[in-house]
């Protein structure tokens, strides 16, 4: 076999990030990693998918060694799609133009996580040529990449991960490149995300005259009261690895444009971040237990758009936090922090981690990461190979 | 002096009718109006008024007879101008044709309240003809129109009462031609109404994610408490001659698409419909000790629309009810309820009352008014001029 090219992350993410990839188009960006992953012997196979009602999105799963499971497979999860460039005026250069400057690499995607997945592909260029072009111990390295995180987040990960489990594919272990650190690289690494419910409360009363109200049934206080009945909920003070589950009410419309007319519906919406304490279901009965108490009448429809997960400290994070710690000089704070990502689809296989670039830009105006970040993060993704080709698995 | 022609009600109700004036247009009503009493000896002046960021408007004001207060002057006021169609698929004759159909006069501003004005002028034509075309006592008879009531109300009834006053024009009672009557012809006249104050709250937080609530401050349940307290509020139990004062928060608003965003800013707004145990400055502090109550920093802008007024029963009382029960021999209801009307303009200038014709179906799809009523409201009108030009005022 002819040992494979050593790459650096920088001009990977370069053609990444000239790739406008906002979600659903892909424009080329799946098809760049693609090429160079098949340049150093990765089986590479896109994993379209489509659903009524959703755009239609490409997914890319790249795969080199055995992935049955015999040997031990280590993953690299991330997303190829961008959010998009939002005011224009506000960026100071080409969004999507990747530009260098005083040490900076500047475009949307810099950090959210084209970049990351340009020092993985190094990493796994460096790792490969440290073995002669093969996976050590008749195990896999692969790399799930979707099109689709930014978005309904449906044809994507929880897709791929389904189709590939059903013909066979077993991880043993999946670090997701997401912008994990807070200010430096280093700072943090995720262990678990909370879950997210959403709710939509309806009240329906009957129209009026504000001068009839005898004619009319006004529905605002009695959402009124509904939402200081929600309000007035402690769900936990929180767990050794999570914060205290948060519920926040983010909108209330009746949408009356006339001061003389009693509405006849008023409607609020919620949203809870939970963890590892409640599922979707028992905050939704949760929920529903403390708007019947008020005795007012409702409609109440949630939808749990991820459920809470955790890996607990072990095998999976001394690998990250040493390979972190090697190139740092930091011990990466294991935290549970944060939004959520398609970690929470990952957990349900393997355990899963996140750590990527730093995050203080991304989804902003002149999104951008420090150069010399791409080289330090290839040297960490590189470390985390070794220790986990290295460790026995238990 | 040549004596008046005598007129009947229903040719000149079906010609105003025919003038499709919505709010702010004329459309030709005031100047058939105004022909008609030019007819019956009247002298006729237009009083146009404009104001920045309101529709400019014609309103009309005839009299006979003397103006200064020397002798008697009873005056009608009214509104030519009418609310829009809506939709117009749920009429059954054009809105605007005057369709007689099966003993009733059918179209938009039939009921209110071009008909009234056409009785009353018809009434006035019959009483001018008992005398002779003069008006007796020395006294005078004047119609106060105006086409902006269903519009903002700025550039009619109020600056042609200022006008008309600034000039030494002094009335000794005043009867509008409101839809005073719920079902039929006597029920009901208005000795008054309840005040009117509209109110706008905002609370202004700071915008984040719901994943970072600690860099967020959530608008929506400091709002909630706050119209907690605006709910919790007893106004009063009601007087002799009004209901109880009442509260509607007719809308609140947050306008937030997204699921995961705490908003920035939280509105609602509520109006309070007032009996004489207060007014719009006194609701407008009560208001503030309640809000305040809650310690939530909030704005409060309000504007009072309305003053509530009562012309307690008396002379004019007994000029009306004798009036309306001689030709439908019931003793109307005299009473304070339902919306708000011009009247409560004419209040600081002389006593005022309202009756008219049903007002059942005002504001709706074929709105429509009896033809009988037309001639009894006439008899009704002609009744009150009979009376109040024998009554010696005291
Ligand atoms: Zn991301
Ligand atoms: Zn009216």
């Amino acid at each position: 076999m002819v040992k494979p090219p050593v790459l650096d992350a920088l001009p990977l993410a370069i053609e990444l990030i000239r790739c406008p990839s906002v979600t659903p188009a892909d424009a080329g960006a799946l098809d760049t990693l693609g090429g160079v992953l098949k340049g150093l012997g990765f089986t590479v196979e896109h994993l379209p998918f489509a659903e009524a009602g959703t755009p239609d999105i490409d997914n890319l799963y790249a795969r080199i060694g055995d992935g049955s499971g015999a040997g031990p497979h280590f993953c690299f999860a991330g997303h190829t799609d961008v959010v998009p460039v939002g005011e224009r005026n506000r960026w100071t250069v080409d969004p999507f133009a990747a530009t260098l400057d005083q040490g900076w690499l500047i475009g949307r995607g810099a950090a959210d996580m084209k970049a990351a997945i340009a020092c993985f592909t190094a990493a796994a260029s460096h790792f490969l040529a440290d073995h002669n072009g093969r996976v050590p111990r008749g195990g896999a390295i692969s790399l799930l990449i979707t099109g689709d995180e930014e978005g309904p987040a449906v044809n994507g990960t929880v897709k791929m991960l389904e189709t590939l489990s059903a013909r066979g594919e077993v991880w043993h272990a999946c670090v997701v490149g997401e912008p994990t650190n807070p200010r430096a690289l280093g700072d943090m690494a995720k262990i678990g995300r909370r879950g997210s419910i959403n709710g939509t409360i309806t009240v329906t009363g009957v129209e009026g005259h504000v001068a009839y109200p005898h004619l009319a049934d006004n529905p605002v206080p009695k959402l009124v009261r509904l939402l200081a009945a929600l309000d007035a909920l402690h769900l936990d003070d929180g767990t050794g690895h999570f914060q205290p589950s948060n519920l926040e009410i983010t909108t209330v419309d009746v949408g009356n444009p006339a001061t003389n007319v009693i509405p006849r519906v008023a409607t609020a919406r919620f949203n809870i971040r939970f963890n590892d304490r409640h599922t979707g279901a028992s905050l939704d009965a949760l929920v529903r237990r403390a708007l019947d108490a008020t005795g007012v009448p409702y409609e109440l429809e949630t939808r749990t758009s991820g459920e809470a997960f955790l890996t607990e400290p072990g095998e999976l994070s001394a690998v990250v936090a040493e390979a972190v710690e090697e190139v740092t000089g930091k011990v990466p704070e294991l935290s549970t922090s944060g939004g959520t990502s398609d970690a929470r689809f990952i957990a349900r296989y393997c355990p899963v981690m996140e750590f990527g670039l730093v995050g203080e830009t991304m989804h902003k105006a002149d999104e951008k990461v420090r150069v010399e970040d791409l080289e330090r993060l290839t040297r960490i993704y590189h470390g985390m190979l070794r220790r986990f080709f290295r460790t026995p698995r238990g």
